[in-house]
């Protein structure tokens, strides 16, 4: 197979190296010993090279300390400083280290033009500096902001809004009348605004409502790969500034996610849940209709929210995972838990079995 | 952020505004009060503005009837109307409410035509009420129906079938020789045809099968954006009439779905299941390979099913969610239930702890 | 609706029919019997035609013995020969059988050259031999290997590798430095390489950390259609030689998932996972984040697995699903298990009650 790496020392075409005194000059910090080391990339504390700078997250990582060849260290206090070592002090390594990260590691501007393979409606605004890939479709009436990135594949429906400094990797969606806002990262085979799953029953069969609503997207918001955001019915589906949606999360219709709220891959939230601002959503949870999340509330990975919660704090629901047999005995055990009381027999037939899930 | 619209009060290029009269002409019903009044949207009850009509649910919404500012109600029998109101007494409101939406809300029609910049095969059949957009390939032997509509980025397999009024949305994938009925809509990024994970076990490594079956999808299904439906081993996967499935579902190989069965968001149906006809699965519900499902057969969201279920009725199996050190807690009393006569010990490091589900 | 077909009955403008004799030959095994036998398909015992080959899978299917048309048998042992029936017998049947399936149903090769309306940098590197469809884009520094077939609407980023032999069906997404093995198949949908959910949390908002890894695929990788392989921060992503993917499903920043290990639809594997070999994980089962699978671990579906596993075997855990009231006595009863020594009340609003998952 192809070689992987332990870590990556590409240096891309835009990266210089920096002496860790212009670092501080640029994005603060208390410097410790000598600022003329050169720094290129940063890395993981275990691995990190001579001109490579790391940080030091939490006590755990102490024992690697005597160990690491990391050129300069970041730390969260004076008592953390290592001797010997050039150290920058600073109230949150971790994100002064994404900081660094970035100056390190900056991003391809916006190539500005429309490629000659691009589908763009006479009726749609495009910035001067924006960058409009081939196989770019932009329908009529749509409006890109400055240095807005869109590449291959994607398709911009009609009357949509992108703001400033957006960017759309591969083969996004977009459909008709949606508004993305400035500095959003929508990546590759997200789909936003197709209509959700509302309707009527009719004689048993479903008669499916127009969505009449858009999906409205704030700033900075960033949107994971292949995940899918429903239009609303009759309101709009709203994301709020600074929410951050893993890859493959389904968004129901007329849903509205508070601010900074963030949410982990294989979520599902289902139509009119309503969740608040800094919340922070585990993977593979599930949130069902119609539902209240407070501010601040935590769901665990996995969790089933079937219950509105008004409390911040963490909120768990998963059954624990044992060796096959065990669980057997105790999932037999959990259903009696049910049905002693209940004065029905237990159909033979749904007893816990195969549970491989695949074909 | 950019603003959202408590309701989206933007009105098509194609609507206009029907007198109630003119209403209940085209759709039935029993008129009470003026029929005179102007209806341009629809609207919630508890949202509705002086030309807007709205309906009538359930009991639960009588106390927004006092303060509602609708110009006409739906309701569902001469007991609920409301004096001084124009009111429309139908069997249904509900499903006479989604009638009157797509009335006001007219979808666009197919625009004739093969854009240039698609890639259609000289061999294969594309009706001239076809609309066939950028960046669509149609590949050797496909046949598309009258008033298809195309959007830009899809990929039409070999020998594919795609009958009269259906739309697919931008960026789907149809593997050769699938089949789609009519007034199917396929949303964006779904991929119908691929295959399924199919194979054998030969010395500790996968073996492959082809797959030689198809997806064949009847006539008013509608498939949501993401999902993905696999083709049959050897004989094909069948999704029947009137079948609607929400996004990021995963259908299996074999796997046969009864007519007019709704499946929500973010389900997975393994390989060779059999669903019945009328049925309701839940959102993130799992249904376990070589299944059967009865008709009528409702499944709570999140559960997993893992035995066949031959008595239509409602079934759950979701573990539920607490504060986490009370999820803790129970979590150890369950395991313990398959534990303590099992004469093993339960090794230290799998007992529950974290769950987040995140890095 | 359009007509399923119990077998599919095309024969492929590749396949020809074979003597027994003729298959034997090429792929081994013990023939009893006339060899004279003509073998145009193969397919399922119950319901094999005149002119084609089954295999006898397992003593269950003993009783469609009698019954069975099929032309010949593959069967496992000289005791299991069918008196009056052709026969091959092979260690292992089913995987002779796919082996067979092969040689009659032969894929399409390459069709060499890149289409004009695919968008190639001329800094790209496309072996001769491989096939660039309409609307596919290889960015600078791309290297494409011999024989690859890249489908409509594929976005290959730059400085990506892509080995020989392999397949990208419609619509998938490479973004930069990714690395692809030899032989592997990319399905329709796929976004290989997006960056993952890594960053810092700064004044309660979310800081998001540059992405320097890749991810990097062995030979003979299979990666089912919407699946979503994020890259690393750090280090690379690693999917080794031989492992399956379904469709629909997430892979984390920096997890290694080892080799011949088969994954099924809609599971997720949080970030810097490590999954041993020849692992088997059910559908819709979880990993979360930093635990290590031992090789030749096996989740059930829809199992969540929240600590190391260092023990191969099988694991579960999943809610039994029982009829629906039955579940809510059993999951008030599991909810007093933890509660039951909490010392808290138990607040009223969060009992279990809606459980569809759906709006």
């Amino acid at each position: 197979m192809p070689e992987p790496r332990g870590r990556d020392t590409v240096v891309g075409p835009f990266a210089r190296a920096y002496r860790l005194s212009e670092l501080v000059d640029r994005l603060g910090g208390d410097l410790r010993g000598s600022g003329e080391v050169l720094i290129r990339q940063v890395a993981p504390l275990e691995s990190a090279g001579p001109e490579e700078i790391a940080y030091l997250g939490s006590a755990a990582y102490q024992r690697v300390l005597s160990t690491t060849r990391a050129a300069a260290l970041i730390v969260g206090s004076a008592a953390a400083v290592v001797a010997g070592r050039p150290c920058v002090v600073v109230p949150n390594p971790h994100a002064y280290f994404v900081r660094v990260a970035w100056l390190l590691n900056p991003q391809h501007p916006a190539q500005p033009g429309i490629h000659p393979m691009a589908s763009v409606d006479p009726l749609a605004q495009i910035a001067h500096s924006a960058e409009i890939s081939a196989f770019v479709t932009v329908n009529e009436g749509a409006r890109i902001g400055e240095r807005v990135r869109i590449s291959s594949g994607c398709c911009i429906g009609a009357h949509v809004v992108i703001g400033s400094d957006s960017q759309l990797h591969a083969n996004v969606t977009v459909y008709d009348r949606c508004v993305i806002g400035m500095r959003a990262v929508m990546n590759a085979g997200c789909v936003i605004g197709a209509d959700g799953f509302g309707g009527a029953l009719d004689d048993n069969r479903w008669l499916k409502m127009p969505h009449l609503g858009r999906v409205v997207i704030g700033d900075d918001v960033e949107v994971g790969a292949n995940t899918t955001i429903d239009r609303g019915v009759m309101v709009d589906t709203v994301i709020e500034d600074g929410v951050k949606l893993d890859n493959q999360i389904q968004i129901g219709h007329n849903v509205r996610i508070g601010a900074h709220t963030t949410i982990a891959g294989c979520v599902g939230i289902a139509g009119s849940a309503r969740i608040g601002a800094h919340c922070i959503i585990g993977g593979a949870a599930m949130v069902a209709g119609h539902l209240h999340l407070a501010d601040r509330v935590q769901i665990s990975g996995g969790t089933l929210v079937m219950n509105s919660i008004e409390t911040p704090g963490r909120y768990t629901g998963v059954y624990p995972a044992s060796e096959h047999r065990a669980w057997l005995r105790g999932a037999l055990a959990v259903r009696r838990l049910g049905e002693s009381t209940s004065g029905r027999k237990r159909p033979a037939k749904r007893r816990p079995a195969k549970t491989d899930g695949t074909s």
